[in-house]
């Protein structure tokens, strides 16, 4: 072994990634009306690591050169491959399920930066202050976004870095945020941090009915929206050592369920339909007013449904100083939900839940939003072209 | 479903596991002559969750009563079982090969504390003040250290939150580190986060002369430590950005192992032992002098092995300053290694070597050591005692 064969092997391995990126057109993983990370993750892809970035550019060639650079490398990652320039520490691993989704923020549609101030989908709107929050500007927002799920969490992160790499003097980081979801020993619905089954009532990703009239953006949005959707994402700190000291039948009041089986209150089995008409023999409803089962059910929201895919996430600990008696500071969890919600307009999704639940819910005493966002994310690629091809190209 | 009989479910879940508690002195998981997750994990146990505790006491009544409970608990955690007041987020999980390894920091021998002064094990040092070190105290030391290891992160998570809680009034929270190993298809050796194979030469702990010799605590140590070890944990962050910036043959050559195929320079395959002493034709070693492998090699040891059980940490990113031209400051990776390494004597161990790599080892130039400590692992529990029973008797 010398420096001239180890040249050799990086040049060889340059040739290898540049017949990869030749081959993307011929790519089945990307090109689809629907882009990959939204229908099809459950049960695997139980890693994420999401990306906002901020544009450094006004260029639109930049911006397009940046999409078609995006676009090729996705495909070769997607297809468990390297990219040129990979950092390789997912070489030999599997492909691990991985899929990308990419977003558009609000910064892209500015005035003064690419000519798009009069492409922003009216549903793109700046998400209203809720009661609550504490997003953390450094944790909120960005131009565009990222998200990739596989499952490994090497994998994950392997594709948002080459990502970033590539875009180097077009685009930085803002924040980032990895997820994990782990599973019981039956195929059964993952626990959350707070210990209750999370994701029992949910669109069905399988039922194309369902998904149009919830998830995909439809003849109403702009036409290079059309098969896109809408992500909301909020990184939700629990307030975990809070919540340990409460007892099970409190915290099943909040939450409106069974803590070991997942029931709704008075039903049987966490698939039953939850009765929210029924009282008790004092005339309370059995799942209490503010519950966080009753707040979020589409029988309390007009029927409307947004798809969840939640992670937990969970970045150690630091100094934090509690709401409730007797307001201690001092080190706590930071753990809790990324919360990840894929919907047809935000306007009749999260925005007209979350803002009932946002000053109702019983729950909010031991959660707090910190960071998030909402994105744009436009249909799958099309065989042969490149990301917001249509609105760049319109 | 009412509220009655949610009550009866939770004092059936007390009395269940009160019996657990009961029945936790036949347990076989773990009674033996050393702590569990310290010989026993690979390739499993691709998660770890470590937390450094403070105690606010000074009783040793509290301390006792804290290391019985903790033995409790852990032995019912480890089955896979609930503990008393559980928060049940690993419900139904697997057990996930969970173990638990506690340790015993040096405030722990602090005079007018516990009137264990006198029984501070001689390599229980303080650590010196390594070149370069941006120790963080926020993520620095600690009185008693608890790790567990699964191949599950919630389940490992759950440990750890569990014993915090039965913690309360006797020991906080000083810092902890989420951390995990991803692995290639094949049963191979993981790659880290600089996309290097990691963990090639190390302590083969299926070798009973090679553990005692360089890992178990013999003889030389107080009687109470005999069977034990001594861990050091170093939270190093990787300048992943800057690195890769960085040509492949150069990452070679600081590592002194090529990337694809982890082979020592000049040696064919990973297993290769590296040869030190070959030159090329300008005279030069082949594995460069200040390379990593032969910075930490026991050839350039005087022998000395220490066994690492390294983690990957993946904390997002945020704002630092880079420590090479431009010294650009601006959102980076918070991600790394958690390293962690066994040994019997640090002094002989981790502190001889990291001497001379702090100094020289050219991998220094993107990694930095931001926070860590050094715990004595007493040995195993004995059957129907608590930890650190011996040392707390004697």
């Amino acid at each position: 072994m010398n420096t001239s064969r180890r040249v050799v092997l990086g040049s060889l391995g340059v040739l290898a990634a540049s017949t990869n990126l030749a081959a993307s057109a011929t790519a089945e993983t990307l090109p689809g009306i629907h882009q990959p990370g939204i229908a099809s993750h459950s049960p695997g892809q139980d890693h994420t690591y999401f990306a906002a970035f901020d544009l450094t550019t006004s260029k639109r060639a930049d911006l397009v050169g940046l999409f078609r650079a995006w676009t090729d490398a996705s495909q070769n990652l997607m297809r468990g491959e390297t990219t040129d320039g990979d950092s390789l520490e997912s070489l030999d691993y599997a492909p691990a399920r991985l899929s990308i989704t990419f977003g558009f923020g609000a910064g892209l549609f500015a005035a003064d930066k690419f000519g798009l101030e009069n492409s922003r989908p009216p549903a793109l709107i700046d998400l209203p202050r809720f009661p609550g929050d504490e997003l953390d500007p450094a944790r909120t927002g960005g131009d565009l976004s990222v998200q990739a799920c596989a499952d490994d969490p090497q994998v994950a992160f392997h594709a948002v870095r080459q990502l970033a790499r590539l875009a180097n003097g077009v685009a930085t980081l803002r924040w980032t945020q990895t997820g994990y979801v782990s599973r019981p020993k039956a195929a059964a619905t993952p626990r959350n941090l707070m210990g209750f089954k999370d994701g029992t009532r949910n669109v069905d990703t399988t039922n194309p009915a369902e998904m149009a009239r919830f998830v995909w953006v439809g003849n109403e949005g702009p036409d290079w929206m059309q098969g896109g959707s809408y992500l909301v994402i909020r990184r939700i700190r629990m307030a975990l050592e809070h919540w340990d000291t409460t007892k099970v039948a409190f915290q099943e009041q909040t939450m409106g369920r069974t803590k070991h089986d997942g029931a709704p209150i008075g039903g049987h089995g966490e698939f039953a339909t939850p009765d929210f008409n029924a009282t008790d023999a004092n005339g309370n409803y059995k799942i209490a007013e503010t519950s966080h089962v009753r707040m979020a059910a589409p029988e309390m929201n007009n029927g409307m449904k947004i798809l969840r895919r939640p992670y937990s996430y969970n970045d150690g600990s630091n100094v934090t100083a509690e709401r409730w008696p007797p307001w201690r500071e001092g080190l706590e969890y930071d753990a809790g939900l990324v919360f990840i919600a894929y919907q047809r307009d935000p306007r009749t999704g999260f925005v007209q839940i979350f803002k009932k639940m946002s000053r109702m819910d019983m729950l909010n005493q031991f959660t707090t939003h910190t960071g998030g966002g909402l994105f744009a994310i436009p249909p799958g690629i099309t065989r042969g072209g490149y990301l917001g091809q249509k609105l760049l190209e319109s």
